[in-house]
Order: C-alpha cells, then structure tokens, then sequence
C-alpha cells in the first residue's frame, strides 16, 4: 500500500497512515492470537480489523458509492457492533466464537474496503463520516493493544505481545507536587471548529471553587505503599460496590500484578517482569483510584478541574501519553448536547449512564489522538485499559 | 405510648411522633406480610421496625448509657443493615427467610429501646446522632411503604395496602408549562446550620446556563402518549444499558402496569384499580424518564438546575410529596464533602457511584422530612420507588 | 374434629386421622414460620396445608361432587404444584413470597375442604383418588418437617422445632455387621393388589448375583473416622460431580454439622446439639453416601438388593423409620410400568430422570406410610431429607 | 509419518494408524478453526491434538521411559483434562483462550510424542497403558469431528466441515420392524480377556423379561410426525426436566434443524442441507429420545437388552456406525467393578451419576472402536454427539 504520490490529499495521507498503522499493530501475533475474545469486555483482533473497515463501508462506502458491492453482505451481519439502526448484527458475546471468514480473509476484506475507498478519496478532499472513520480505528487501536494484552495474559504460559514496546513515556521528570488553580467561571468543552466527537460539545462555562491538582502520576512505589498500609483490607477506604468486588473476589493488587515467591510482578507487553517502581500504576479501577485518593487524603479531579488545569497549566507533567485519568465525573451530556442524526448518533450519546470520565491519554492510544477536551469513559471496574490516578485535593 | 407531659422536651415529641409514626404504616397489615422481602431491594417489614431501633441502640445508647444492656445480644447481628465498621451483620439476601424474632417480639424490641431512649431524652436536649436518627427512621418509613407495596403486588392475588390512601396530592393545579432561569453563578448545598445529611454539605457556587425547567410532571396521560407513539419499540430513544433491558424482559410501561382485556389497570395501595390519567406518572426508571424525556424533545434537569429552580421559583408545582424526579446528575461528593469520622460515616458517602441524584420528595416520604437540598439517589434501573419525571429543556 | 361415631367408615377415620396428623406438626410453629421458603427445594409450611387440601378439591371434589363450589377461585393457581394438565399454577420460586391468603385463612380452607370431604366420605367406602390422596398428604407431612427444619436453620438465631421429637429410634440394638444374600432370580415391585403408588408396579422378576448387605446403618461415630481420615480433601474417593462441590463449597461435613470451638455439633429438631456419635448419620448426599462406601471399600446396595434383603431378612435393623437409604439404582421405570392416564399420571413417572432411589422410611416419615416395595427418589446433591447410609458389598 | 518396516509390530501399526486417523480428521480446517470452545461440553481441535499426547506423555513415557524429558513442561498443566491424581491443570472453561501454543506447535508436541513413542515401542509388544491411549485417542477422534461441527454451527455464515463426508451408512435396508426377544437370565459385559475399558467389566448375569426391539433406528421422517404432531407443545409427553428446557429455550426440533422459508433444513458436515427425511434422527437428547418413544406408544431399551438383543441378533440393522442410541439404564457400576489403582482409575468410574448409558457407536465413531459390549454416557440434556433413537416395547 505504499505511495508516493506527491498530489495526494492530505485525508488521503491520513486514511493510509491510519489504516497501517492498525496492521503494524498485529506485526508481532501468530494465526491464533486474532481469534480469541478472554472476557466480554474483549473482542478478538481479527474482529477489531473487520469492524474498522465495516465502519467505512457502512457509513461511507454505502452512502457515497452508488451501487456499491460489499465484498461479502454477510459481513455487515458479522462486523456491526452495536448500530442498532444500521440492521441486525452478531451477537457481542460470541464474537469470539467465530473462525471463518480466517484471519488471511480479513486482511483481504480491508484491502478491498481500501480500494473502494482510495477511488473515493479521488474525489473529496474533506468529509466528516470519513474523518470520523479514521477517528473510530484509531480508538480501535488503543483497544485492539488493550485487549491483546488481556487475551494473551489469560494464557497461563503468559506469552509477550512485543518485548521492545514500553509501557511508559521515560522522559517527563516530576518537578513539584501540586499546582493551585484559583475559583472562577471557565469554559470547557470544544470550540475549536475541528474535529472532535460529538461529546465535547458544545463548549459551555462551570464554575469552579479553587483547588490543587497533582502534577504527576500516583506510581506503583506509591500504590504499594496504599497496599502495605491494608488498603484492600480496610473497607472504610473504599466505596461499598467496591468493597463488595474486593471481597468477592479477594483482590489484592491492580489487574496483571502478581506476588510470586515474595515479589510483586506484572505483565506487561513483554510478558511477567519485575514491578517497576517508577512506572504509573496503572491497571486501576474507578474504585481502587478512588480508593488510593481516600487513602491518601485527598480526591480525584472531576473532569472540569482536569481540562481547566490542562488548559492552563499545558506542562503539567503526564496529561497525555502514560495512563487514562479517572476523574469523578459521570459521563452525562454537556449542556445543549445534540448528536448527530441516524446510526451514527449512536456512538457517543447512549453510553450515557453508569460510566465515568477518563481524561488524557494512555500509552496505547495512539499518535494524534490526544486531545484537551477528549472524554474517555469506563464503567467503575474496568480495569484492562491503563488507567491510572491523578490527585486533586480541596 | 401517649404522652401528656407538659414539660416534654421538643426532641422527645418528635422521637415519640416519629416512632408513633412508623408503627402506624403497620395498621394495615397482618403477621404474615411483614416476613417477606420479594426481591434483593426490599427488606421485610419487620426488618425494618427492628433495624430503626438497632440504629438507635448502636449509635445513642451504647454510645451515651454506661453498662447499656441490649435486649438481645444477637439483634446486633440481625438488624445491622451495612454499617462494616459496627460489626459483622446478617446477609441482606436472607432478610426474608428469618422467621423469629416474631413480630411480637419486635414490637417488644421497639419498646425497649423506646423506654431506654426516652430515659435518656430527659437528660439532653439535642444531639446529632438522635436527630440523625429520627431521619434515618423517616427515610426507612418511606422504604416501609414502598416495600410492602412490592411485596404485595408479588402475589398472584394483589391484595391492597390501604384504599384509604391516595398516591398522589390532588391539589395542585398545572398553571403553565415552563419556567425561564436565567444564566449564573448559583449557590447550592446546605448553609443552614440545621440539620441536614452529610452528602448535602457543604454549600457551594455552581454555574448554570440558561434553562427552563417544567412547570409540573409528566402525567400517566403523557406518558400514555409515548408508549403509544412506540416508545417501548423505538431504540433510538434509549441509553444502550436501558434498551437492553427493554428488550430483555419485554417491557412495555412502568412497574406496576398491566394491560388487562385492553385496559391499562396500575397496582396501587388500593390494588389493581383503572389507570388513573392525571396521576404523575410514576415507577419509572431512570431509564425511561431518559427515554420519555428524549421523545418530548427535551432532557432531564441536572440536580443544580433543580435545586436552583426550586429556591428561586418555591411555588413551582409539585416540587415535593408526589415524585422523587429523577435528574440527570450523577451521585458524587460535593466538593469539599467530608463524612463524619466511624460507622457513621459510611451512611452516605460510601454510596457514591453508579447512583442518579433525585430531588423533591414522594407521596411516600413522611411529613415533615423534605427539603430543597435533600439528595435522594437510586441506580438506572430501580423503579419500585415513587419516582416521576419533571422536564428541562436547553 | 374429634370423632367418636361407631359407624364411621375406616376411609373417613383414616381420612380424618391423617389430616389431623399434619395439623399437629404445627403446633409449636409461630405464625411467621409458616411463610417461609429458605431454598428452591424448600416450601413454605402453610403452602404444604394447603397444596394437600388443593389435591383432594382437585383430583376428588371437583370430579365427584356435581357443581362443587371452591372456597376461592384463585387458590387453585397458589396451590397447584407441578400438574401441568391440571391447569396454570403460580411459580414455585416464589411460593415463600405469598403472605396471603394467612396462615388462619388457610385453616379455613382446610376446614372447607375438609366439610365437603366428610359429607362425600359418607357416600363411599373405598376410592383410589381418596386413598391416594392421603398418601400424598403422608408425604407432605415429612416434607413438611425437614423444610421447616430447614428454615429454622436459616435462622443465625437457630430456633427449636419441636425439644421433644427425638431424630432417631433408640430401640433397635445392632447385632451383627453383615449379612449374606444368595445369588438368584428374584421378584420385586408390589403385587400385593393394595394401595401402593404406580411406580412400584409391576412386579417383576430381576437376577441378582450374591451380596453382602449391612445389618445397621452408618453411624455418627463411623462418620466422623471418615471425616477424620481426609474424607472430604481425597479426590479419589469421590465421583467428579460430587467432588466439584465439595471443593466449590468447600464443604466439610454433612448439612447441619457445625464445628464451633473444636467440637462438633449438629442442628437438631431440638436446635444445635452436641453431635450424637450413636445416632445414624443424616442429612448426607449421594455423593457422600458413595464416597463414604468407597472409603469404607464397600458400596451402596442397588434397589433390587435392597428390597430382596427386606423380604427375605425383615428383621433386618433399621429398615424403616430412621434414615432413608441411597442406592445406586437411578429412578427409572419397572418394566412394563404404566402411568394412570390424566394429571394424576404426572404423580411420579414425570420424574424419572437424574435422581436416585432411596429406600426404608425416616424418622420424619408418618406412621403407616413405610413398605417394603417403597420407591424414594431425590437428586445427587439432595441433603435436607433425612437421608443416611446402608452398606452392601461385592 | 509412512512407515514400511515389514518387522515393524501390531502395537506399533495400530501406534501409528491411529494417530494419523487423528490429523486426518483436520485436514479441511483452517488454522483459526483449531483455536475455539463453542461452548462448555466442546474443547478446540487443537487441545484434542494435544491432550492425546499428553495421555501417551503421562501414563507411558513418564513412567516406561528413565529420565524422561517433556517437550515442555507447562504442556502437563495446559492439556491435563480431569485427571486429579495428575496434577493440577487448567481450567476447562479456558480452554478455548489459549492461543498459544499454536497450531504448528501443537504438531511438533505429537510428533515429538511420536518419536519418543515409536522409540519405545521397539523394546515391547503389549501394554495396557499404551492400548488404552490408543482408544482414549479414537474416542477424542470422536469429539473432535463433533465439536468442531459444533464450532462451525456457531458462525453465522455456516461453515462446512467436509462436504464429502455423510452423515450416515447407507448400506443397510430396513427389514422389519421389531423383533422378540424371551425372557431369562444372560450374560452381560466383557469376559473375552481383550483389551475393553474397566467400565464394561465384569461379565455378570441378569434378568430380562420378554421384549421387542426396534430392528432399526427412528429416522427424520418418523421423527417429524412427532414434531407436526405437536410434539414439542404436549407436556404429558416430556420428563419434567425435560419439558423445562423445552419451554426454557422454545425447542422445537433437534439440535442442528431450522425451519427456513417453511423448509425443514439441518447443519450437516457439508453445511446446511434440506432434511434428508432418509437419515435416521440425529442430535437428540434423552429428553427428546424418551419423548418420542412415549409419543410412540414404546419405551427405550434398557441397556441389558440392547446388549441382549445384539448379541443374539447380530445381524439387527444399524447397531453400529450411524447412531448412539440412548438407554433408559443410568451409567453406574456393573456389580463387582473395580477401576485400576491410580489416575488412570479415574477414566471412567468418577462419572458414574446423572448420565444415562448409549450402546452401539455412530458415524463419527472411528474404525474399529465399537463393540457389542461399549458403554458410552451422556447427561440427559447432550445433543452435539450422534444421538439417536432405537424403540423397545413391552
């Protein structure tokens, strides 16, 4: 798929450097790992390869190309996730159930969406669906990296996605402690004209009473020093659904920890290694993130506080690129929230209940995909994304 | 327990009206009805005469009557609801299956702990945890009733609480329809110095935009129009988590209603009786006020937008003593919230996640235990509750 | 409902002296006990009262007595167990959440039932529905004791059935260990022509190699080497369903032992009580009758063999009235049997799958309603009967 | 793997000839096929693979071969299946998540397997353990052609396993319908002294009353009278258990038929084919199988008469090579059996509960691996071997 064409688009240029980029993804997987989903939250990769082309196919191919021929229609069946409005679709819980089309089949599959879509890409220099498209694969990727890692950890011979893959950025040192951001009405959210999903829209304005925001991560030396203190044997730290998952399932540590022989290890993309104490924790739910603020003093942000101190204070250290934030904001609408019209309406606005908003970004999302008003959301204990824990204090 | 004393404390009355009160939910009932819990969320009714006296006797008279003899040293374990740091406690699903002590018996427990309370009242004139409670026993009075209605309408043979009372207050007129706010700093949250619950504090400022918020509820009739425009069939207009349960259970209206030989007939204290259309609607999950709300073309209020509107328009019809109306506000820490120090402490905050905001007060909630900066919470789906719908709109 | 008529009929004596015999099981219950159903397996006492007057309205009244009047209409979709060709009937799940009709208007309905049965008894001196019906009442009495007996123990507090009712008949002194069989063609089943139920019939003629039988049943102290020995932490000496459970409900003993402070106890009619080493152990399951009898290098009886020593050895010790006793034999039809045509039909053939034959009678089983052709059946994992053990070997 | 060694030993051909019958079985798979678990009964292809190995591992090279040294050592963990006095082993739940080790990997661990083996098998001519791995393979031959028709089911699109393949021997023309059998006492089970599993030992008498028996199997078109009869619809039809799956899951029909467009169509090894009204009846549970027969007017066939008849009617159609054909008789032990000492004890006598005997073998049994006195098992409610129905009568 290489090109060297100098008149090519710049959507274009973004369109094949997208679409490569999710492959390279997969450079290091055997046959096998593409299969298997290790829990509902999961899919497997060869799912996550289909469904990003189905996206173009669906929502731009079929709207823009008359007459247009899908490679095969049973795949519409197969790929949609959960677009209610554009038809039936396969049921989320057996994705992982399905060997054919085969992995060689699904590479075919994107290679005949990209054909469709380079002839169409001729023609147009801007469109939002394709922009959004590209916006879609790229938070596939960060899933795609996320959910591998958990298909291959379920693996008791616990085998390494890719050994010279980092699990964070190295270079920001931690220069101080806390940075103080005065009371005020701010405004927050898009208005910038470009692209941005749906839900950071519309800008609006929240008041704000003054409050301290960390200016690094809480790291694994000092998330060992919340466990060593009984912080997942004390209940008066943690919230009661979280308490009731600590006891249920005696839980100990942070998902992919593990105390071998006296030593904690973790997995990571290179497999079981030693913990290592300068890294972000990361691996946290809701709970245990609210849990360790408790422990210590002090709160999360709510997601206001993060995108005021983000805007201005832009050097806050690790805002981007090491680990998802919690903050205590639900995921609602912001004021005067429309989504757009028809299936694609879905993608944002119906998750808006029983999550939590993510701020930042995480060393698996990719390049370009990080932005201040960007809302990430999980439910309270999921774990398997690196989300980790910025402090906020009154 | 009728007392003529002139010289009574003002704390004394209100233990004794309060108590009284409580017990008089019970008139209706026989020895049989007060065993059952019919799903996870209902307690028992005796459960609940025995669990408000435990509070009384584990946070007053063990804490203030030196030597205190409890009646039953195994109550404790019995009647503790999910207070951790007070002891190890009966799991809340077998509440329904403990047949003794027998109603009598918890009578006797009522009176024995009133007799050492109103010992102890003639000594002190306010206290904190006496006051909180009388709160917690008024909060329990509205789950009493709630419950027992579940409770009955579970049997096959639906027979009535009590005829003589109405589910909702006839009086007020719907005057007309919306209610402009202006845009603002607001302040909202407790600054009374009376006596409020923990998650109500402390006061703070809050930036709205302009709003207009509904000038009464949603009303059986409107809500009639919803299902009949295929609210229920329509997925466009749910929260994924919502539609999912539509589907799953095929519901088609709120709890409690039945279409029988084409007729909508709502269980209510008086039994199945024809659907009233100017009743507020009432039953419905957060879920579906969402939902009805997206179909008018409007939104729920956020509990800021709610509260603010209630100081500023207090004649604004059926704020409270029909519907709790649920908003569009997660149930998180106000800033600057602190719980108090012990078991007590776990009273609110530990609650604060997955859980919407509800405001107002219900035709269940006793007199006297409203107000405008009450938090009521409940998660997406619950709607045993009295729990209606008031609209906002951009 | 004392009688003294010298010309009363035997059907009405025994009629009347049976549904006497299960209201005295109740005499020591408290209103609140009746309401109860602390498992699936488990119903509540006052729906065993009425189920067994249902079954005489049903299967006698409504054939026999031309335009019979029910007491209520709606109590035969209550009281309706599993006779799906006797119409709709309510879930048995929820049979422990209906407090209506009360524990006293059941009475009066057996009081109903009872009237219009004495006036069709005068009528008639023999029937197969009647006499069949008072076998199931037999067989609702001993359900009735091992339910509540179940429900008490729910109970943390762990009230008394009944202090006087002993758990085992203390006369029969055991003689000798073993007794031998002869190998041969014999007979089984009943062709005694007297009431027995279907699924004894017809008699039929089975081989049986030579075996040894146990001449007593395993004891308390017998069980407990077992228990001492690694009983419950030795795979091997366990089928891989039974073991499943034993490590997944970590259990170490059978229903309704205890070990508090390093000794045993087990709840009895008369609450928790020492264990008694002499009594024959109860309330064990097929997988740990089977893993016992293997431990012990012996095995269970087949049914053939069961009945064939109890006719050919009647004094045999402990055959009826103290345990019942798992064979190996699966609950399956004699040859050539045939089931009474209509709902009564489902009586017990619909069954005969996935559970066990038990033989004998219990402690818990009336007076009268023990033979020698008796077919109990109960799952693998069924513990709450009074079920023990019988040895036989090669 | 050919191998002309004109001194090569029987042990060592039948080595040979039955672990190339195992790859064969995959030569129409694709490499994802091998990955997946459709659900809990079903294992992926290539744990079969290697499972097989790891018995031939375990129970002869460890234990025949001094110093023996696995291929690698976490395999003993990853494909032990249930045998406890092993070792510890992954959970079967999980199977279907290993990715790792792949396919190639896989068959590296059996031609390692192999070498060692053939190695081994020069120095003897006979062994238990070797000979009992040999059919232990053929019977996960077995499972493994009917799980990964059921893998193929799962996908949406259908694939086909081999369209080469059919479903049944089409040999043999139904000549009769029933045949008689005289009551008296045989001779059941195994006494040739050749290698059969521990659970068909030891020959033992019983007693049969006369009998018919079908002279061959119930095919689909018999089989949909049942349906268009209204069979799935009439409860006095079904065990109990069995109606509630049918009203549980709306069964209609067999597992693998769909009604498309009006048309009867069923999943076969060449994909999705109309009804072939010809074939006997597959896929049926002992639900379905005791249902039809009852529908019928007969019964199913106890296994001693199953046994009975084929060795006395040998040449009774379809005995062998179509249908297992479900018995009334539960699988526990034949009087006097006593497994080996050991894991390997573990075979087949732990699963003697709550399964029900098939006699005979089926189309995807593999050559030379039926027996008159087989005794396959099943639990009441498997439909994804080939089950099907031979009738017996009074």
């Amino acid at each position: 798929m290489a090109v060297a064409n100098l008149s090519i688009s710049s959507l274009t240029q973004r369109y094949l450097s997208v679409r490569a980029y999710t492959e390279k993804l997969c450079e290091t997987l055997e046959t096998e790992d593409f299969v298997v989903s290790s829990m509902p939250d999961v899919s497997p990769t060869k799912w996550h390869l289909a469904h990003t082309s189905w996206f173009f196919e669906t929502f731009v191919l079929r709207q823009r190309v008359p007459g247009y021929e899908p490679l095969n229609p049973r795949y519409a069946f197969l790929f949609n996730s959960y677009y209610v409005q554009a038809g039936e679709r396969h049921c989320r819980a057996q994705r992982g159930l399905v060997t054919r089309p085969t992995v060689e089949q699904v590479f075919e599959y994107r290679r005949y969406v990209d054909e469709q879509m380079l002839k169409l890409l001729e023609t147009i220099d801007d469109d939002y669906a394709i922009t959004l498209g590209l916006n879609h694969e790229q938070q596939h990727q960060e899933l795609l990296v996320t959910d591998i890692k958990h298909v291959l950890w379920t693996n008791p011979l616990r085998p390494a996605y890719d050994p010279r893959r980092a699990e964070y950025s190295s270079a920001t040192p931690l220069m101080r402690e806390w940075v103080d951001v005065p009371e005020g009405v701010y405004r927050i959210g898009d208005d910038t004209g470009g692209f941005v999903f749906d839900n950071e829209r519309p800008a609006h304005r929240v008041f704000v009473e003054p409050f301290r925001i960390g200016a690094g991560l809480v790291t694994n030396r000092d998330y060992l020093k919340f466990i060593e203190d009984g912080g997942y044997r004390r209940p008066e730290l943690w919230l009661a659904a979280g308490w009731a998952i600590v006891q249920g399932e005696s839980r100990r540590a942070p998902l992919y920890w593990e105390k071998n022989e006296g030593e904690w290890q973790e997995f990571t993309f290179a497999g079981m290694t030693p913990l290592d104490p300068d890294s972000p924790v990361s691996h946290v739910s809701y709970y245990e993130a609210d849990a360790y603020a408790r422990w210590a003093g002090h709160r999360l942000p709510t997601e206001a506080e993060w995108e005021i101190a983000a805007r201005t204070l832009p050097d806050l250290p690790r805002l981007f690129g090491d680990r998802w934030q919690w903050t205590q904001s639900a995921y609602v609408a912001y004021p005067g929230y429309t989504p757009p019209a028809g299936a694609i309406g879905e993608y944002n606005g119906k998750w808006m209940s029983d999550q939590w908003v993510l701020r930042g970004s995480s060393i698996a999302t990719p390049p370009g995909h990080s932005r201040v008003t960007y809302r990430n959301f999980f439910p309270s204990d999921a774990r398997w994304q690196f989300t980790g824990i910025r402090l906020a204090s009154k």
